[in-house]
C-alpha cells in the first residue's frame, strides 16, 4: 500500500466556529443552501449531457470523415490494384489521431489516461488522487478520448464520461478553479471535503447516465462505491442529476441527428431497439454457461493485463515519449489487423441489410459488401449494434471468430497505453462476438426452433464478458437493464453476471480492482474479511499516538507538524493521565484537530498572547478559503517569537470525534470507519484515554 | 407516541457465545449460510409471486363472472325495463364479496386492514408492530384483498403485495411458524432481529416486484425506508430476489392469459403498452403545473382522510361488526354510485375501439356502448389502462369528470375501512381521469398540435396524483418508470413527482405518514431536524438509568424485569463509581444486557452457584430456541433459592456496545442510531460512566 494517498474528510467539524454561523444565519441560509444544491446537480447533470455531446459528435465527424475517405480510397484501389494505399491511409489516420490522444494522456495530463473508472471508485471510497477532479485533467480527458475512438483503437468513450462528469461536479461546485485561475465565490458554503465527495457523486452518476442512458443504473454506481450510510436528500438529488443529464443528452443529440423531438439518444451507448428479447425458461442454463465462459474470458484478459502493466511500469514507467510511442504502434497494428483480415477473409452478403454506411465491396461480387470490412469501418458501438440487430446469417462464423480474437488481443495490449480510454466497449463487443457465435452455433443445431436468436445470445455475451472483466455487480445489472429497455431480459443478464463475477473471481480479481492494487491505493473493501470478529482494536490502531493539549505552545505544533506525516490529531487533556499509561499515549481525549486547521490558525495568527486579532474573530470562512490546498508548514512564516505564544484549540477542534473501546472487534470498526467516511477514528481505554487512532492504511491491510 | 410499540435489535450482540460458535464452526459454515441466504431470498422471491398470481387469477375470475353475469342482466333489462334487477345484483355482488373482505380485516386479523405498506415502512424503520408478519396475517391479506377488489370497490391490490412479500419472507426465512405450529429447524441460524429484517426487506422489495413489475424499485424502496448504512451483499441479494418475483410471476400469468413464453406480464400492475411517449421540453412547465394539481388533491384527499380516520376511532374503534357494517355500506354506494352514472350520462361510442370485454349498450343505439358502463364494469387496473390507450375522443367531458369526482370520494371513504386494501390504484385511477381531462382540454385547445396525445395526460395526471398522496419520492419514481417501460418519460414524471411533493407537504404528510402518527409508532425520519446542533445528549437520554453489576443477584435480576419495562440494561462496574455520580447512575460502562437474554438465562438456570449446569454449556441456540416470543418474566419458575444465587452476565452481555460521549450533538446521534439500527445507545461521561441512555422513543420525538 502506497503512503503518499491521503484520504477526505468527510466527518462534519462541528466546532464552535460552525455552530456561531449555523445560529447567525438561521434557517433562511439552510433553505437558501438547500436550494442551491439542487440547481447545482442540475447544472451538473446538464453539463456532464453537453460534454458527452461534444466528444459524441466529434467522434462522429471524424470518423465519418476518416471512414469515408478511406471507403473512397479502397473503392478505388481495388480497380487500380494499389491497395497499399488505403492501408497507409488507415495507419496514417491511426496513428496521427492516437498521437494527439496520447500527448493528452501522457504529457499534458497523466492522471486522465485510462478510463477514469477506478480513479472515481477511490475518490468516492474517500482517498483523494492527486489531480483527479482538475479542469485540466478534463480537457485532456475529452480531447484524448476523442482522438482515442477517432483513432480507431480498441476502446470505447463511456468510462470516461463517468471521470468527466466527477471533474464537473467538483469544479462546478466549488466555484473556483485552480487550473484556470478562477474564483466565482457563490458556492464558498460547499468548500469542504464532505460537500465535494456529495456532488462528485452526483457527477460520477450523471456521467454514467449520460454514456448508457441508465439514470438509476448512474445512481447506484454512486451509492455503490460510496457505500456510506443512506442520505435521503443526496441520493435523491444524485437522481435528479442523471435524470436531467440523459433529458439533455437526448435533446441535443436528437436535434443533431436531425429527429428533434423524437428523443431516441437516451444515451451515448446505444444498443439499438430490440424487436422482442423472449426467452425460455430452458435457455436459462444456455445462459448460466455463457455466464461461466465470460468469467473465463475475462479472468483471461485480467491476467494478460496485469503481467502486461507491471511490464510496462518496469519498462516504460512514466516516460511520456516511450507511452506515445507504444500508443503509435498499437494503432498502426490496429490499422494492419483489420486491414489483413479483411484482405484475407471474403466473407460477401449481398447489399441491402447492410448498417453501415461505409461498406465496402472489396473481392466481393457486385451488390454485396465485406462482412468484415462493414465491421471494422464503423466505431466500435455500431459494430456492437451490428452483432445485435443484423439478421441471422449476416455473418460468416470464421470472420466473426477472427474478428474476436483479434480484437480481444487487441483490447488487451490497448488498456493501460498512455490514452484515455474506456473498457466497457471492447468488453461488450468481444463479448457480443462470441455470444452470436454461441448463437450461430445454437441456430445451426435447432434449425427449426424459433427462440434461437443470435442477437439476443450476441447480447448475453456481451454481458457476460463485461462482467468477467469489470466485475461489477449491481450498477452493471441496471446499467444493462436500461440500456436494453427491457425489464423482463433482466433476469437472464443478472444469472449471467452473477456467474461470470463467481467463475471470474475464483481467479483473479475484477480488471478495475487490479489497477487500484497496483497502484497501491488504500482502497476499503465493503466489509472487513469474515472470521474476524477476534481481530480487536490493539492489532488495527497505531499507537503511541501523536497528541496535542487543548492550549498548545505554537513551538510544539510546528515541531510535530513538521517532523510527522500525519494530518489528524487527538486533543487530550495530560492532567489526567493514568499512571500506568506510558509514553506519549495518554490523557483523557477532548477532541480531534486537523492538520489544515492547525495550518490555517498559524497563518491567522490566532495566539492567546494577541487578543486584538483573535477578537477580530477567526471564522469559518477562514478555513475554506485555502481549501482544497493548503500550505505546507514550511510555507508559513512564523517569527521566533511566535514560537513561544500558545493556541487555544479548543474552539476550533472537532469537539465529539467518533471513539471506540479498545475491545471493539474488527467488524464494527470497519462498519463505522467505512459507513461514515471517517478519516480517523480515535481508540480509547476504559476511562476514555486516548490509547491509539485507526486510519485509513490500518484497516485496508486486511482484505 | 404510543408506549406500546417495542423495536427490533438490529446491532449484532458479539459475545463469548458467539464468538465460540464462529470459532467451532469455521469458514465452511460461513460459507453455507451464505448460500443459504441467496436460496431462501430466491424462495422469498418465486413464493411473492405466487402468492400475487394467485390473488391476481382468483381477483380475475371473481370479476369475470361478476360482470358477466352483471352485462347479461343488463343487457336483458334494457329490454324489459326491469332494471332494478341488475342494480340489486350488482350491490348484492358487491356487499357479498366485501363482507367476506372485512371480516378478514376486522375480524380475524385486524392487522391485515389497509394497504400494510405503513406496516412494513414501520417494520424496516426497525419497530415491531405485533401480528405484522405472521402467516395469519398473510391469508387474512391475500383472501381479503382478492374480495375487495372483486367486491368493485375504489382499492388495488398492490400494496398488500409488499405486505404480503414481507410476511413471506419473515415465514421462510425463519423456518418456524407460530400460527401452523410447525418449526422445521434448518434455519435457525437466522432467528434474529437482523437477520428477519433483512429478509423482511427483500420480501418487500419482491413484492413491489411483483406489484409494478420494478424489480429496481423494490430495492430502492427497502433501501430508502430502511435507510441503514449501505449493506452491499444485502443489496444483490435483494435485487436476485426480486428478479426472481418478477420472472415467476412473468411466467405463471403469460401461462395462464394463454401465451406461455411471451412473457409479457412483468407485473401485476400493467400499465399496457405505449407506442410513443414523446415529449417537447415545452410541455414540461404544464406537467410542473400538474404535479402542483396533484399535490393540492392530494393533500385535500390526506385531509379528508385524516378526519375520518379520526371519526372511525372515535365512533367506530375496534368493533368489528361496525367496520363490516361500515365497507357493506361502502360496497352498497360504490354500486348505487356507479349504477347512477351509467343510468343518467349517456356517452356512447362506437365499438369497435372499445377495450372491455364486458361493456354495455344501456340506452345507446346499437353498435354502441356506454362509456360509463365500460369504465364501471371492469377492474380499476383496466379502467386505468383504459385512460392510458383509449384513443382520442373515447370520453366526454362529462363522464370522465364525474367518474373523477365520485371515485374519488369513494377512494376517501374506502381508506381505512377494516379490509385489506391498497391506494396505488385509486389514486392512479382518479389521475388518470383529470389527466386525461386535461389532454383533452389541450387538443381542444391546440386541435392541430401533434404532441397533445390525452393518454400521456393521463400517466402524468396518475403519477402526480399518486405522488400528492403517498409522498414517496425515489421509489415511487423508479417504480413508475420501469411500470411505463420508457426511461425518457423519467424527467416529467420526477419533475411531476417532485412538485406534487413540494405542494403537498406545505399542507400535510403523506397518507401513509398520517397513518403512523395516528398509531403512535415511534418511527424515525431520515435525519434529525435542521439547525439541531445545538441540542446535546443530556436533553435526548434518560436518566438515571437502572443498570446491573456484571455478577448480579437473581434477585435483584428479577425484581427489575417486574417492575420495569426496559429491554436493554447497561452493565456496569460498580466500583470505580466518581464521587460526583449520583444514585444509580455510575458505574464504568462494561456491557449491555438485553431482556430477552436475562430471560432465556433464568429460564437455563445459568447460575454462578450450580456449576453442573453451567458446564452443560449455555449456547446461542438456547438464545435462539425462544426467538421470536420470549416468555414475560412471571412466566419464569423460580423457587425460593435461586433467587440468593447469582449470574455472571459477562460471556452472555454485548461487551462493546455503542456509547456516545456526553457532549454529542443530536444530528451525530440521530445518525448513529439510524444508521446502524440500533435500539440502545449508551451515553457515558467525561471517564467513561453510564450517565444515560438513548432509545427510538427519545429521539423520536424530534421532527
Ligand atoms: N496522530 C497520530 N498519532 C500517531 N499515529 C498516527 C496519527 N495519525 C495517523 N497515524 C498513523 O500513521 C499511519 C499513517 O497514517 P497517516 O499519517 O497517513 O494518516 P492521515 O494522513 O491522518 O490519514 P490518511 O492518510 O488516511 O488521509 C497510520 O498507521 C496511522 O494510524
Ligand atoms: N436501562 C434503562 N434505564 C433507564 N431508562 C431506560 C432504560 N432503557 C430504556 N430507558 C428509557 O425508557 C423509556 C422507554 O423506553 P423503553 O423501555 O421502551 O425502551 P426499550 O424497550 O429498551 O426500547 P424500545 O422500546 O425502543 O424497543 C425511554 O425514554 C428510554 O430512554
Ligand atoms: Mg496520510
Ligand atoms: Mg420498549
Amino acid at each position: 500500500l502506497s503512503a503518499k494517498y491521503e484520504s477526505l474528510d468527510y466527518d462534519v467539524c462541528e466546532n464552535s466556529l460552525l455552530l456561531e454561523e449555523e445560529r447567525r444565519r438561521g434557517y433562511p441560509y439552510i433553505l437558501r443552501m438547500g436550494i442551491s444544491r439542487w440547481l447545482v446537480m442540475c447544472i451538473i447533470g446538464a453539463a456532464t449531457a453537453l460534454v458527452a455531446c461534444v466528444i459524441d459528435i466529434s467522434i462522429d465527424q471524424l470518423t465519418t470523415l476518416k471512414y469515408r475517405v478511406l471507403k473512397k480510397f479502397t473503392d478505388q484501389c481495388i480497380l487500380e490494384n494499389c491497395l497499399v494505399t488505403p492501408f497507409l491511409l488507415w495507419a496514417s489516420f491511426n496513428v496521427c489521431f492516437v498521437i494527439i490522444a496520447a500527448i493528452c494522456g501522457s504529457c499534458v495530463e497523466p492522471v486522465a489516461a485510462g478510463s477514469g473508472i477506478p480513479q472515481v471508485k477511490c475518490y468516492l471510497n474517500g482517498v483523494k488522487i492527486p489531480r483527479v477532479v482538475r479542469i485540466k485533467t478534463l480537457l485532456a480527458k475529452a480531447v484524448g478520448v476523442t482522438f482515442s475512438v477517432a483513432g480507431g483503437l480498441a476502446v470505447g468513450k463511456e468510462g470516461p464520461m463517468v471521470h468527466s462528469g466527477a471533474v464537473i461536479a467538483a469544479g462546478v461546485s466549488q466555484g473556483k478553479s485552480t487550473s484556470l485561475k478562477q474564483d466565482i465565490g457563490i458556492f464558498e458554503y460547499f468548500r469542504e471535503d464532505r460537500e465535494k465527495r456529495d456532488f462528485v457523486s452526483g457527477g460520477a452518476a450523471a456521467g454514467v447516465a449520460a454514456a448508457f442512458g441508465a439514470p438509476v443504473g448512474g445512481v447506484l454506481f454512486s451509492l455503490e462505491e460510496g457505500a456510506s450510510f443512506w442520505n435521503q436528500s443526496l441520493t435523491w438529488r444524485i437522481f435528479f442529476g442523471s435524470m436531467v443529464s440523459v433529458f439533455v443528452l437526448n435533446l441535443v443529440l436528437s436535434a443533431y441527428h436531425g429527429q428533434p423531438g423524437q428523443l431516441a439518444y437516451a444515451g451515448l451507448l446505444n444498443f439499438g431497439k430490440f424487436d422482442t428479447l423472449n426467452y425460455d425458461w430452458l435457455e436459462l442454463p444456455i445462459f448460466l454457461c455463457m455466464g461461466g465462459i465470460g468469467g473465463l474470458l475475462g479472468a483471461f484478459f485480467n491476467q494478460l493485463n496485469y503481467k502486461l502493466s507491471k511490464f510496462r511500469m518496469r519498462h516504460i514507467g512514466h516516460r511520456a515519449w516511450m507511452q506515445v510511442m507504444e500508443a503509435m504502434i498499437v494503432a498502426a497494428t490496429t490499422a494492419t489487423a483489420g486491414f489483413i483480415m479483411i484482405y484475407t477473409i471474403d466473407d460477401c452478403r449481398p447489399i441491402g441489410q447492410d448498417p453501415n454506411k461505409f461498406s465496402i465491396q472489396m473481392f466481393c461480387g457486385d451488390g454485396e459488401y465485406n462482412t468484415l470490412g462493414a465491421l471494422w469501418f464503423q466505431t466500435p458501438e455500431a459494430s456492437v449494434r451490428s452483432f445485435f440487430h443484423d439478421p441471422p446469417g449476416s455473418h460468416h462464423p470464421v470472420s466473426v471468430m477472427s474478428f474476436f480474437i483479434v480484437y480481444f488481443l487487441l483490447a488487451i495490449w490497448t488498456y493501460g497505453l498512455g490514452i484515455p480510454s474506456g473498457l466497457f466497449i471492447p468488453g461488450l463487443l468481444t463479448g457480443a462476438a462470441w455470444g452470436r457465435l454461441v448463437g450461430m452455433g445454437l441456430s445451426a443445431a435447432f434449425p427449426t426452433a424459433a427462440w434461437v436468436d443470435p442477437g439476443k445470445y450476441a447480447l448475453v455475451g456481451a454481458g457476460a464478458m463485461l462482467g468477467g472483466i469489470v466485475r461489477m455487480t449491481l450498477s452493471l445489472t441496471v446499467i444493462l437493464i436500461e440500456a436494453t429497455g427491457n425489464i423482463s431480459f433482466g433476469l437472464p443478464l443478472m444469472i449471467t453476471l452473477i456467474t461470470a463475477k463467481w467463475v471470474g473471481d475464483y481467479f483473479n480479481e475484477g480488471i478495475y480492482d487490479m489497477q487500484i492494487g497496483l497502484a497501491g491505493v488504500p482502497i476499503l473493501a465493503w466489509e472487513a474479511p469474515p472470521l474476524s470478529r477476534t481481530i480487536y482494536a490493539p492489532q488495527v490502531m497505531s499507537h503511541p499516538v501523536i497528541t496535542f493539549s487543548p492550549v498548545e505552545k505554537v513551538r510544539n505544533i510546528v515541531n510535530v507538524l513538521k517532523t510527522e506525516v500525519h494530518n489528524g490529531f487527538p486533543v487530550v487533556e495530560h492532567s489526567s493521565c493514568d499512571s500506568e499509561e506510558l509514553g506519549r499515549s495518554c490523557g483523557r481525549l477532548r477532541g480531534l484537530i486537523l492538520r489544515s486547521q492547525l495550518i490555517t490558525l498559524l497563518q491567522q495568527r490566532a495566539f492567546n498572547e494577541e487578543p486584538a486579532l483573535l477578537s477580530r474573530h477567526i471564522a469559518m470562512k477562514n478555513f475554506r478559503a485555502s481549501y482544497p490546498r493548503y500550505p505546507s508548514i514550511r510555507e508559513v512564516e512564523l517569527k521566533e517569537e511566535d514560537m513561544e505564544h500558545t493556541i487555544d484549540l479548543r474552539p476550533y477542534m472537532n469537539p465529539s470525534p467518533y471513539s471506540i473501546q479498545h475491545n471493539t472487534s474488527l467488524p464494527r470498526i470497519y462498519l463505522l470507519f467505512r459507513g461514515l467516511g471517517l478519516r480517523h477514528l480515535v481508540v480509547v481505554s476504559d476511562s476514555n484515554q486516548v490509547v491509539g487512532v485507526v486510519t485509513r492504511k490500518d484497516l485496508a491491510r486486511f482484505r
